[in-house]
């Protein structure tokens, strides 16, 4: 329950894509709190009792449903909408997958895998792995966005200008977000809620999981902004690096190869000093690993780095 | 000085480029512990009193030295060489410069700019920009490698299976790099110190600095290595992410262009709002912000994120 929540966006009230002439749910002020209760990114599919056979029966036409939208009173194109995230009410369930098709490695990791996580959404203990290791907890929300200019229905897949399915792990919160308006009321919507994610989310899934959100959104008239643009005002790593980082690399001329490169090589790790089937630690690495640039100047070879960390294996 | 070290490598042993045909400065035996004068980048052109003109007057035959190279005995391709990185000795002075034809943007910032950077070698308290900020400092070196099993000359500048010209910001002390071993005795070298830099290094250069390196050697036989890997036992960011960050992105199908749009983003926030040239942001992002790949799965578009610390500005 929220206590300065202004309105509630209730679980029925989500969409599938974007639109611009999708009906609003709501017409808010800006400088409005609201509560949306958002659904995980499978729309409920994948619940306690999933299985292999649930992953096969997906229906991808129900695949990340995003609650809203909102029509913000006064937004016109150029101007900005500030999202300041409030709180994250997690469910405690959630679940990672391998997805055939789907991921940075989907060429070597074809057939589907899940894994279900049961967490404390009260304390956000370090969550067990059955394969092996903790993960520590920083709930978020993957997909964030507004209504693109351009008419017609937009998979709700890619991110754009506009925000969207943008999995930055950091949208935690606290943080601000800023989005730039390209139609008339802004269009907002939120979603896919993740409860642990690494950088780059590579298997293609985090551990999705259910949860409401509060938040507020203000108008930030006449102000141009080319692509989301995000503030963090605390630390955004420290649940999860105390123990340091074990870190492999690619190196060559083209960043998506050398990001791959990484990735396998940290699963080849995993599988190799810690006993773990490749496809867990794949999933593993989605979920708390980060791909960071460490140089992309020293031509015509740039280094990719996995930093997988090392709390999440005592 | 170094009490434990059982040799030195002076300043004097340098080399330029990799060859599997260099001399050997020295022959160690496996987990010998050297203490190592490095140059910085500059290999001394770049000091006290440096100016644009001696930018100008570079000679890029010149650049990058590195010292070395050791021997060590019983290395064979196959192995691997386990580099225990002990401390770093500063010298107090470093410079980044942004010079025309290399960096990131390098078709936007086509003249040269240099900074010097004075900063306390036992303290490392964070050091002033004088454009505005203090950037904290970790010391690092940004080229360590071995010899490639390719006969010939090879350039310094790009990094390869082998190590070299990484500039990975967390291969700081108390740090273990593992390198794969192409050559008979490995052929060591380190050298390209730094003050501080951030994951990207996107200006081309770091806080360039001059500094002696103790380390360790040590070898494992027969143990197949893929490319570059580092195990860091401590939180790599504490020292600089006590304020959080603020994030720009850019989204799109290629990351190389998402990391240009993020950086481009981030040096006209920092000039729009911290009143800095775009020369001088576009240095303070290279020596303190960090490339990250927030996600590289949603299809067709991925998030590049630069993350930029907000205590540098505070």
């Amino acid at each position: 329950m929220c206590i300065t929540c202004q309105h509630t966006i209730h679980r029925a009230s989500h969409h599938f894509g974007w639109n611009r002439d999708f009906e609003p749910t709501l017409v808010a002020k800006p400088g409005e709190t609201i509560l949306f209760e958002c659904m995980d990114s499978s729309g409920g599919q994948i619940g306690a009792d999933a299985s292999l056979d649930t992953l096969a029966a997906l229906d991808f036409s129900r695949i990340n449903p995003v609650s809203g939208p909102v029509f913000i009173e006064g937004a016109e194109p150029g101007d900005v909408v500030k999202v300041t995230l409030r709180k994250f009410h997690p469910s405690g369930l959630g679940w990672t997958a391998n997805i055939p098709g789907f991921g940075l490695l989907a060429d070597q990791f074809k057939e589907p895998a899940l894994h279900l996580w049961h967490y404390d959404p009260a304390s956000l203990a370090p969550a067990l792995y059955g394969p092996g290791g903790r993960v520590p907890l920083k709930p978020f929300a993957g997909t964030i966005g507004l209504a693109p200019a351009e008419p017609g229905l937009h998979s709700v897949v890619p991110p754009r200008r506009v925000g969207g399915n943008m999995d930055i792990r950091d949208l935690s919160a606290g943080v601000t977000l800023y989005l730039p308006v390209e139609v008339e009321g802004a269009l907002f919507s939120i979603g896919d809620t993740h409860a642990a994610q690494g950088d780059g989310e590579v298997c293609g899934t985090a551990i999705e999981s259910r949860m409401d959100v509060e938040l507020t959104l203000d108008l930030i008239k006449n102000r141009p902004l080319q692509s989301p643009r995000v503030t963090v005002t605390e630390p955004v790593t420290r649940h999860l690096d105390g123990a340091g980082y074990e870190v492999t690399t690619g190196i060559g001329p083209d960043l998506m190869t050398g990001a791959r490169e990484a990735v396998m090589r940290m699963v080849d790790l995993l599988a190799d000093e810690h006993g773990m089937t490749a496809v867990d630690a794949y999933m593993l690495c989605s979920v708390c690993g980060d791909l960071r640039i460490s140089e992309i100047v020293d031509l015509p070879n740039w280094v990719v780095s996995f930093y997988f960390p090392r709390i999440v294996l005592q």
